[in-house]
């Protein structure tokens, strides 16, 4: 299948319909909300094989992986449906009125039309039906999704699945749209367009921070929330290291060639203190690596980004190249590869700190732990930051610990970075340029905050509030009343109600003094 | 007092200091942090009359005004610091391992330091110790305060006691610094400082535009919560109109003359339809005003810009004057002014939609309620929305209820919109221009929210987590565990737990496939 860009018309249309299809779809009850996402999920499945053979020509990725990758986009799209019916995401609260002051209640509202731009590596999860998409849906948001040029065909077909649930559901046909387009103008006509409210990307550092520079240069600035690169550092502490160097090595060898490295969470960067037992994990992470297999990677532009990046590493200054898989590559595989330097080398090389997306890492062998923690200290923002180390290293270790949490989303301790747990408690974001707002997360039924706002009702009739701020709480969601978590009505805790207090002259009480 | 625009070298060494503070600062518990802000809240009172008359002396603002204003933000740092130990704001989120999914645990930690530019129409409340600072503290961030020009003296005497319970509670100075500058020189070199982690701004749509524009084409972009401008609309509906005219022209009459109209939620337009209930309206509005004294504005520049913006306004085609204070004004005195417009008129001139900061505003009458809607539709974003209006008119007219709604945070019925009641139900903020990021607030505990980002801890040793997230819960916090909102420790609603999961290889169980 081929297809063309979207043109500015096109462009022009699209929002205007979406634009449209927000004064309908804003105004959806949660369980609506809820049915669509599942209706969504249900399609994905019904789209059987057939499906999963077009990710496979396009993607590169084997057919059990993208069969997982639906799966966990299923269960993304049916885990936030139920995060969007129970409600916690509105953060309603309710303060009545008291010594003058007026009754105020508050919850959050969508923002109006989301951009999302996919990811090639997930061409489910983290493209035009996956987190983005879902959360926006729940949060009441129209979507439109620029579909990955490099994954065109599946996410046609996916755009088509929400299509029909959106038209099943006897909603406007704006409330999702799908674009496809090869050249940068396409993204920056979305994202600059006047109906345009927010916008989600996952990808390079080089996409997502143009949007970004575009999105807040327009004469009305908007939110992006950019997920970009990272190198997830791996710390291996002394007393873990001692303990367990064969068992660490191994499992960093599973995850640094995992999916042939193809994950924003590929372990890139491991550091540890020279010594006997580091040599050993070297020695047995680069005898794992040589024997794990090149793979195809997701297109060719990946595939050479990956061959020049890992080249212009390797022949940095003071880099060794410590394991290289047996297996000679065939065309567009990349080659798993193990890397190491020492701590002076990677502080005063930048080049060293930038992501070489594939199956890559690189060892540091840092002289103590000062320098492996004024390395941790002087990474920049990572989505995550794992540490292996026993009870005994992290008491000895603060100062580490701290660093390791301060540049990073996820903080992990004996695990790996790759496996991203889709569950309210999870961070998938972190400080730039990992992302371009440490303060949100694309991963988890948290990720609905970044398409809404709060507006507070102030004095409000209680037949005309929005179900959720009513004294009698018909959606039966937790609210805040006065300061405290409750699931009651207002009356319950108050006892009931004369109606809302009348209009009174502008007051002066302490306050609420005027502003 | 004169005092000196800081120089780049002092600026460095604060910010320098201030990081150097983070690092203490953000490891103290909520406890501390409250004791903190309820210490600086006795210091502002127990500087007493002295400062009260220094306030007066560079504001003009009256004394039971500024002492109101004081009590106020006394009751901010007191009502913030318990909101800070109620946790809240932390929140907690525990997903424990299930199905070989890792145990997940989620909190909001500082963003580092925070540099804060106070209003100049409020010296005490959001300024130096305003609600800006407070929410910084509490979250564990520590703030710079560039003074106000047109306060400085009152900004020094409130930083020297903000310092002194930072002293007083042993912990680093650099928790707290205040700079002078007169020039955006001073501004600019605060906001791009490399240690600045955030900026909260309220003032002028010129000045926080800027802060914005240098904040996000830092290399590394940081947040800026601007609360700019607002012409604050207010709705009159025809039902109201017929039962209450001249009850709502005391009311408005009052809000737009209170303070002299210096308050960003000044209700700066007033929308109805034509008709002889809008002619009363406006002919009691305008007796009333005219029967306000001119005030003197908070500074010669402040007032030099009253005239201008209003004498631009009251030139515009299509504009009459409908009232003017009858007393003359003395110098640097804003004259209290209404003004009307047709529909028409005001949909076709943007410069009517601009904010004339002081006490004016416009009276725009629609030819019928689809004008008046649609003029809604097509205003900037606001702080606050007001509808006059009888549940007769919210029912007839719930595409204006929509419309006022979309434009504002804090939508407010049959209630004049100054006066900002503190409390966690409160939402002041609004989109662009109205603030830089619609969704957060700068009043409430929320506010807090502007300062903090997620991190997670994953497969983490119980004894290592930070409080709000151990097993015990001894900080005695609402969290969400397992989607369940609860105060209950872990053991108790799943059994004594036999300490963290140990490492696991890279799995590909549905919801956590590797990214």
């Amino acid at each position: 299948m081929k297809f063309q860009d979207a043109t500015t018309k096109e462009i022009d249309d699209i929002l205007a319909e979406a634009w449209q299809a927000f004064g309908v779809y804003r105004r959806t009850g949660l369980k609506q909300r809820a049915d669509l996402m599942r209706a969504i999920a249900r399609g994905l499945e019904a789209a059987g094989d057939q499906l999963i053979q077009t990710a496979m020509r396009e993607t590169n990725l084997a057919e059990a992986r993208l069969k997982n990758e639906r799966t966990r986009t299923m269960f993304q799209l049916t885990s936030y449906a139920e995060a969007c019916e129970a409600g916690h995401w509105l953060e309603a609260r309710i303060d009545t009125a008291a010594g003058g002051d007026p009754d105020i209640r508050k919850l959050q509202v969508p923002l109006g039309p989301v951009v999302v731009f996919g990811a090639s590596n997930f061409p489910f999860a983290y493209s035009t039906a996956g987190g983005d998409t879902a959360t926006a849906l729940a949060a009441g948001c129209p979507v439109i999704v620029k579909g990955h040029p490099a994954h065109a065909e599946t996410s046609h077909r996916v755009a088509a699945i929400i299509s029909e649930a959106v038209s099943e559901a006897g909603l406007p046909k704006g409330v999702f749209s799908h674009v496809h387009g090869l050249s940068f103008e396409t993204g920056k006509a979305l994202v600059t367009h006047r109906y345009t409210r927010a916008v989600g990307f996952t990808g390079s550092y080089g996409g997502g921070k143009a949007l970004f520079d575009w999105a807040s240069q327009r004469p009305q600035p908007i939110p992006v929330f950019a997920e970009m690169g990272s190198i997830n550092p791996v710390f291996l502490l002394p007393g873990k290291l001692k303990e367990s160097a064969r068992e660490l090595a191994g499992l960093l060898a599973g995850s640094v060639t995992l999916g042939t490295g193809q994950f924003c969470t590929n372990p890139g960067l491991i550091l540890g203190v020279e010594g006997e037992e580091l040599d050993l994990f070297v020695r047995e992470l680069g005898a794992a690596v040589a024997n794990v297999n090149p793979g195809t990677m997701l297109h060719p532009g990946i595939a050479k980004a990956y061959t020049d990046k890992r080249e212009a590493a390797l022949s940095q200054a003071g880099v060794t190249t410590v394991a290289v898989a047996a297996a000679s590559p065939k065309e567009n595989q990349g080659v798993p590869t193990i890397a190491a330097a020492k701590g002076e080398a990677f502080l005063r090389n930048p080049l060293l700190h930038q992501e070489v997306f594939g199956p890559y890492s690189l060892v540091v062998r840092c002289k103590d732990m000062a320098e492996l923690t004024s390395v941790a200290a002087l990474l920049e923002g990572q989505l995550t930051a794992s540490l292996m180390a026993t009870d005994r290293d992290l008491a000895d270790h603060p100062g580490l610990v701290e660093a390791a949490r301060d540049i990073c989303g996820r903080l992990i301790l004996n695990n790996v970075p790759t496996g991203v747990r889709v569950s309210l408690a999870m961070q998938h974001g972190g400080p730039f340029p990992a992302t371009t707002d440490s303060r949100f997360s694309s991963v988890g039924a948290d990720g609905i905050k970044r398409w809404v706002r709060p507006v507070a009702y102030q004095n409000w009739s209680d037949g005309y509030l929005p179900d959720a701020l009513k004294n009698s709480n018909p959606l039966h969601i937790w609210r805040m009343i006065n300061n405290n978590f409750t699931q009651d009505s207002v009356e319950a805790l108050e006892g009931p109600r004369l109606g809302a207090s009348t209009a009174k002259p502008p007051n002066e009480t302490p306050n609420s003094v005027g502003r």
